[in-house]
């Protein structure tokens, strides 16, 4: 692991735990959610694995993310079915206990109005919380997540999973954030605009600049550019001498696709 | 590696390479697209990670999957930019060279109607192809992705990634296509449902058993129940004894939210 001084942002990664995702089934939103929610903390999102309810690979996989980055954030396999190995791999990788806990069972409890019968063993499997991991509130059905060390292990259902991101913040140190300025439509092809962008990507070492195309010729097409950085200062000044460069990047793209309109948006 | 016998289907990962998807800006749809492309190919995906534009990341983790599965698809960075380096990574990390090939520059001319002169040097960048790859045919916009051994190189672009896929089927061996059987909507909660997912796990070693809740109590809530597996003969018994299980757990469901609506479609 490399040393990093105080300044620099924390960093995270991302294990997404479900064969739904792997066989195409489900469409995953969590890696967006999460991604979102750790640009606007200032944490830098480095990886994103995807895996099968395997055991093997589970262990493996977090033991490799949770020693590389700051934060490790998972989604999946937390619910009361047999396939719901999360906690029993996470005791696994740290190498602790894993045992139903007071405080989680509490809280299922209380879901059923206190009435410990309509609490059957399949849902109690939801109390087991490996030794030394502090609960994640889940605002959505109960059943909480939990913390061991940099790691966080949330619901796979997204709506419970962003539910659970709310009681994080405070437990994150909070880097700088990234802004991004961007000219959300140019209607040139990506090849005419990646001049000025290389040119930008030397001249400001710090900020990260993107073109994403849409459209396909000859259809309505162009790109889209966003420079993204922490200085706000470089942001505003790259961004002004890239718009200063459009134009007549647009006037050359007129020339050749004299059919194609071109229309230039910047937001 | 492990030596796998002629009658296991092969194994795949996904590499998505792109600080659009890590940054949030972008929601990824591509790992989907090729799920559901090599479950009809009996081809098992057991990875997928997201990478950002960073030729040492991106290196390490070709190697690391290229050494540890059948075949890899990339998706992204081989288009006309700066940050357009997955080509190069490509290279780099088989250690073989990489120059602008006749045969990749004569499909980009044929999109300018054989004009050398609408060909800048930007767009040449993508007729670079490590030595030794085959090219995998772009029938969106031309530009070639390309096949290096067991690595699939594809465009980014949804659309174009997916017409990439069309050249892929005849270089691939296919195994057996894992089949499923649904219980598209029973509208009780996933614990209930656990324990004879769980018998019928144990009955089926070779069938995976899960099962995705829906809604939250007390809104309309449920779970789908599904069941995947090689053999037809196997998924056809387990779904016929899930089928006959079900009425007493959803007789036992309503009785304790007499509130909630039951109701069980099957398809």
């Amino acid at each position: 692991m490399t040393v990093k001084t105080e300044d620099e942002n924390p960093t995270a990664a991302v294990m997404i735990i479900g064969d739904e995702i792997l066989s195409g089934r489900t469409q995953d939103t969590n890696v967006n959610t999460i991604a979102k929610f750790l640009g606007a903390l200032g944490v830098d999102l480095v990886e994103v694995r995807m895996v099968h309810d395997v055991e093997a690979q589970v262990v493996r996989t977090l033991n490799e993310l949770r020693t590389s980055v700051d934060y490790v954030f998972t989604t999946g396999g937390i619910g009361p079915t047999h396939d719901d190995i999360t906690a029993d791999c996470v005791a696994n990788a740290f190498g602790v206990g894993i045992d139903e806990r007071q405080d989680a069972l509490d809280i299922l409890l209380a879901r059923y109005g206190g009435d410990a019968n309509l609490l059957n063993p399949n849902s109690r499997r939801m109390a087991r919380i490996p030794d030394g991991a502090s609960l994640i509130v889940n605002p959505v059905s109960g059943a909480p997540g939990f913390q061991l060390e940099n790691v966080f292990v949330m619901a796979g259902v997204p709506r419970i999973m962003a539910g659970m991101l709310n009681d994080l913040p405070h437990r994150l140190r909070h880097g700088q954030q990234v802004q991004s300025r961007t000219v959300k439509a140019t209607y040139v092809p990506e090849s005419l605009a990646a001049d000025i962008l290389k040119s930008l990507d030397a001249q400001y070492p710090d900020l990260s600049l993107g073109s994403y195309p849409f459209g396909i010729y000859p259809e309505e097409f162009g790109t889209q550019l966003v420079i993204r950085g922490r200085n706000a200062d470089d942001l505003d000044a790259a961004f002004a001498a890239l718009l200063a460069g459009l134009p007549p990047i647009v006037a050359q793209a007129r020339q050749r696709y004299p059919d194609a309109r071109f229309e230039e948006v910047v937001g």
